[in-house]
Parts: structure tokens; sequence; C-alpha cells
């Protein structure tokens, strides 16, 4: 079986309004010196496969179906072993 | 400057319905083998510091008043240095 661990973010281009939001309530918290958040999902999946070729093509189809927006967000995973539980 | 990498994730023993739902979709496009998805956030923000206790201290602060759940998150961070914009 194999982990994967992937990354959602938004294109550096693209306004991250969550992210805003979160600097300015940690501006109004006092923390000023915090600047430039950036908020992204991480998805962990276990995928019944043992090899990595397959794995891999099979998780970039995920991201390109349903897990990431090709408009405006990237992805990127790594694949780990793990014990079936 | 530190740039904190923050991963905010659900305890293991709170039930993710955004975790449930992607598995839930990929089983109908026909990803069978893929199963235990879990949804969580993935934060960065850049602090203004060059102390890496003092900027421990402050995520440690920052994640308990504001971005993790305390009733149903934990959390964990990395630091790296970063240059100057």
């Amino acid at each position: 079986m194999l982990k994967a661990k992937i990354f959602v973010r938004l294109k550096a281009s693209v306004l991250d309004p969550q992210g805003k939001a979160v600097t300015q309530a940690l501006h109004q918290l006092g923390y000023s010196n915090v600047n430039d958040t950036r908020v992204s999902k991480y998805i962990e999946l276990i995928l019944d496969e043992t090899d990595h070729s397959k794995a891999t093509e099979t998780i970039n189809n995920i991201c390109d179906k349903l897990l990431a927006n090709p408009n405006t967000e990237h992805y990127e995973f790594s694949l780990v072993e793990v014990e079936k539980p």
C-alpha cells in the first residue's frame, strides 16, 4: 500500500483571500511581524497499489479530475510505503 | 526572516467529512483502490524575525489563538530561513 501526500496550492499569481484574512486577523491580534500568509490544502490518502509508477499516474489523474482546479491551483505529491492497517 | 510551514490536521479520532466526500467521489469516478482520505490545512507565512526560539513561541501562540481548533485539531510546523523579498 502507498500513502500519497498531496499539496494543492493556489498559483503564486492568484490572490489568496483566505491568506489575506489570516494576515489581517493576526495583525489585529498584535502579530504585526507576520506577512504573506498562504493557505493551501494538504491531502493524504491510501492507495491499494504497490507499483510506484502506476500510483503516480493515478494521483496525477485524481488531482487533474477532482482535487485541484487547473485554472488557479497547482499540485505536488510524494508517495511513501505504508503497512496494511 | 523566517518562513513557517504549518500543518493543521484533524485529530485521528475526529471524523473528516471532507475526506469521506473525496473518497466517495473518487470511488464514483472509478478509483476504487483509494481509501482513508484526510484533508488538512497547510499554511505558510513569513515572520519578520530571525530568532528561532522567539519564532517558535509566536507560531505556537498563533496556532493556539487562531489557526487551529484545540478541540478537534492538532498542528505541527517547521521554520526555514528565507531571504527578504
